[in-house]
């Protein structure tokens, strides 16, 4: 079995998608998890793209420990520049540089000769691997480029110190036969390509990118780079878990594997759909609530016969069992820690306190408090950003009815302390709720998107709301928790609004690329 | 350029996905969608399953023109007889017989011998050949089969008369490679191979149900399975909006093409969605809402230079406009009926006004009111079965507020016309409302799955909501949209208890098979 890297980009090509929008503390808790799932390498972010993610990757550097952390860099100096500065604490500090080489990319994107692209790359992988021990060079738009050019240019990289050669299918517009055969190509006309490892990067645009990574392995690529669920550009990338399950499961067929945690998959899926609002959908493979269901007649009748007539991977697996029931409200403070050291979470006195606090809230309300609620409340504490001062729901009240105009009212803290109020109607109970807090927040609001859902089922389980806005034209995302719809949809809101408070406060220091 | 057949099992293998449970209906306004998609062959569903598959099949076949329609049976005489009277009005009746054939499923689900299962499959197939011009045999299990037995029992029912041979990976095992080997090997193999069409059906549970169903059309498949959205048993089938499009833009690549229609592809898909509660993930290739959306500034950046650097299809291609405004509070009855012929719906006389009356109801209290939410109103109408005697919302009212208790009061017509009304608490709004409704309807209820989605964006966007309920122990779904989102979910749960009584009102008089 010859191990293959797998390389995570969750926190950057996934959080690329649109509507997305990672503070912080929320990118922190997602590498630490992908820690515990066992990614070799994990891309952090794009320093230079902006002073949040510059410090979302330096403190996510300075803290995982068993997974490499890397960074996005275009091919200029101060880009590689503040990519060191963010990266420098890592354990094995890593870049990851790209400049396009498909003739489309490289006369309108770029407005560059070959020449040029080749002579930049070089240059720039020479300057990188003066800081970095490890450089990953990508090749963007690899799949629509010249493959000679691709082979002169890879071998002109590898010369001047990168470590590691991606082949990114940018547009994912590739074939698993086509994309095998360039990797294929490049083992055969890249005289020194034994010097690196190939890596594949592909996206979904035509449902492929599973298969079109699996054929790269087939073809010699060394590292696999995707994101959980698959998120990503347009339709995303490819989904690791998938990749990982799918090497595992026909494992007498590919003869590769990973060391990934499988078991660790849901909690990971789970983790990242929470946090960016993607979620999967019930059909989605492995992790999707459907995924391991068996609804006809003849499949639950075969089951019962023998389980492997329509499973081929168990649940338990990848870590989907999460109907098991938790613990009730005569659990103790010390039975709760222990649940919660056993899920890998390590928190403070103080937010230990403040989660055995809200649990015992929970088990007052709700007769059964599973794994999922436990996750939920431990995340919304975990990523929460109280020092900075905004908005707080001090109260609220909605009345709808058939035959009577929906109207809501609210009771806010706003920023500098002071408590407001106003009741608003609308044609909905959300609607009135929103045009309440639009009219006690001095910011520009526009709702873009408003999604609700449970977390489990049954009528007291816990409701999650996501909305985006674009507030003074920038869009924002906020989510929030509650045991009512309504009330998850106004924190949700408010949560949007802060988040947009807290960035602006960062981001006022400094600008560092468009 | 070959032409490839979709077959599309969205109403038969996507009905399978747990929680799906389409009426005669809805079940007709797909197929009349999936026709005017352009699908060559449509299976309609499992006729000897139950009395209502039964009526869906023959209110489909006697229906629809331009697509064969086709209904699945097991090797039985019974059943192919059932599959008969349901089928017989189509304009080419067409069965789809299926038998497992790996060792597995003979062993311990069919308890038979693999001469068993051979020779019940050639008797099945000529006794089916007396009444129907056009039998498919799928040997079950395909991928988990032993190849030369394949070999053989292929060519038994192709003597004995099988119009089409389809080579399932039902436990979506296979790879690219081994898929194309298998249909490869089988057309080396099988001697009378010619004869008939070679179909691929495959599932996703690995992830790569796309790049196998074009693998095996690389060595030979003329016919492709799979549904729209990629519904189905577990993680699903192929879907076929990935298959075709992947087909179409790389014609450079593949030498095949289909029929469909590409410019319906996101209303064949929005429609599935919404009368199946499997809503499609953001990130879905094709549908998703961020299929074409650009986030990064680099790409965003490109895509103002020259679409195609980021762009391998435009949207518009597959029908991804839904932005567009679609008429105001002065749009007349005649230009609101024009709009309807655009989408290629028919209404009667009754149906027009009392689509014009909705939207007319819509334009009071919305702004702009857009294609999805005409399509959602008119959808209901089609969809209605109010000719059943069942539960009407009469009224309701509910309070939230974060220092009071949540309350909801509701009035209710119950099936035997009796006014009935009540009063309940619970810990949210929606399970203070959902529990008054469970006081005041008479079965056994109980809550299993919740979800609320909004049809668009904005604070005035239509709610859609989709509950699950056990009722009685049998599991039953239901959807309701308003503009509020406490409405839509009282709806919801009315439409599922409603669809329950109808259901029983049908099934009451004969239970086909179990």
């Amino acid at each position: 079995m010859s191990k293959i890297k797998i390389f995570d980009t969750t926190l950057r090509d996934g959080e690329q998608s649109p509507g997305v929008n990672l503070n912080k503390a929320e990118k922190l808790e997602i590498a630490k998890q992908l820690e515990r799932y066992g990614v070799d390498i994990l891309e952090a972010g794009f320093p230079a793209s902006s002073k949040g993610d510059f410090e979302a990757v330096k403190l996510i550097a300075d803290t995982i420990q068993d997974t490499s952390v890397t960074g996005l860099a275009r091919t200029r100096k101060e880009d590689i520049d503040i990519a060191w500065d963010a990266l420098k604490g890592s354990a094995e500090p890593r870049l990851h540089l790209f400049l396009a080489t498909s003739p489309i990319h490289m006369e309108y994107k770029l407005k560059m000769t070959p020449e040029e692209v080749l002579n930049t790359s070089v240059e720039m992988v020479k300057y990188a691997r003066q800081k970095f021990p490890q450089v990953e060079w990508s090749a963007e738009d690899a799949t629509r480029s010249d493959w000679d050019f691709l082979v002169q240019i890879i071998e002109d990289v590898i010369n001047a110190g990168a470590t590691v050669i991606n082949i990114p299918d940018t547009t994912g517009y590739t074939t698993p036969g086509e994309y095998g055969s360039l990797f294929q190509y490049l083992r055969d006309h890249v005289s020194n390509i034994d010097k690196v490892s190939l890596s594949s990067h592909c996206h979904d645009d035509l449902g492929m990118a599973v298969a079109n990574s699996i054929a790269a392995v087939e073809n010699g690529a060394t590292q696999v780079e995707g994101s959980i669920n698959g998120i990503g550009e347009r339709a995303g990338n490819a989904s690791l878990e998938e990749v990982a399950v799918a090497l595992k499961v026909r494992s007498d067929y590919y003869k590769y594997s990973t060391r990934l945690k499988l078991e660790e998959t849901k909690r990971t899926s789970d983790l990242v759909a929470k946090l960016t609002g993607m979620y999967v959908q019930a059909n989605k493979a492995i992790v999707g609530r459907n995924a391991f269901a068996h609804e006809s007649g003849i499949h639950q009748d075969g089951m019962l016969k023998n389980k492997q007539t329509y499973e081929i991977m168990t649940p338990e697996m990848v870590g989907m069992n999460s109907d098991s029931l938790f613990m009730g409200k005569h659990s103790g403070r010390h039975a709760f820690g222990d649940k919660l050291k056993e899920f890998g979470m390590e928190l403070n006195q103080d937010e230990l306190k403040e989660a055995f606090k809200q649990f015992k809230l929970l088990t007052d309300r709700k007769k059964e408090v599973t794994d999922d609620d436990l996750y939920t409340i431990v995340m919304e504490i975990k990523t929460d950003t109280s020092a900075i001062s905004k908005y707080e729901l001090e109260s609220f009240q909605v009345q709808y009815g058939t035959t009577n105009i929906p109207t809501a009212t609210v009771a806010l803290k706003n920023p500098s302390g002071k408590q407001v109020e106003a009741a608003c109607t609308g044609q909905g109970s959300v609607e009135a709720l929103y045009e309440t807090l639009d009219e006690l927040i001095e910011e520009d609001l526009h709702l873009i998107d408003y999604q609700i859902n449970s977390v489990g089922g049954g009528k007291d389980a816990l409701a999650e709301s996501h909305v985006q806005l674009k507030i003074n034209g920038e869009p924002v995302n906020g989510r929030g928790s509650a045991q009512d719809v309504i009330e998850a949809s106004a924190n949700a809101f408010l949560n949007a609004v802060n988040r947009y408070l807290i960035n602006q406060n960062t981001k006022s220091k400094k600008e560092v690329v468009k």
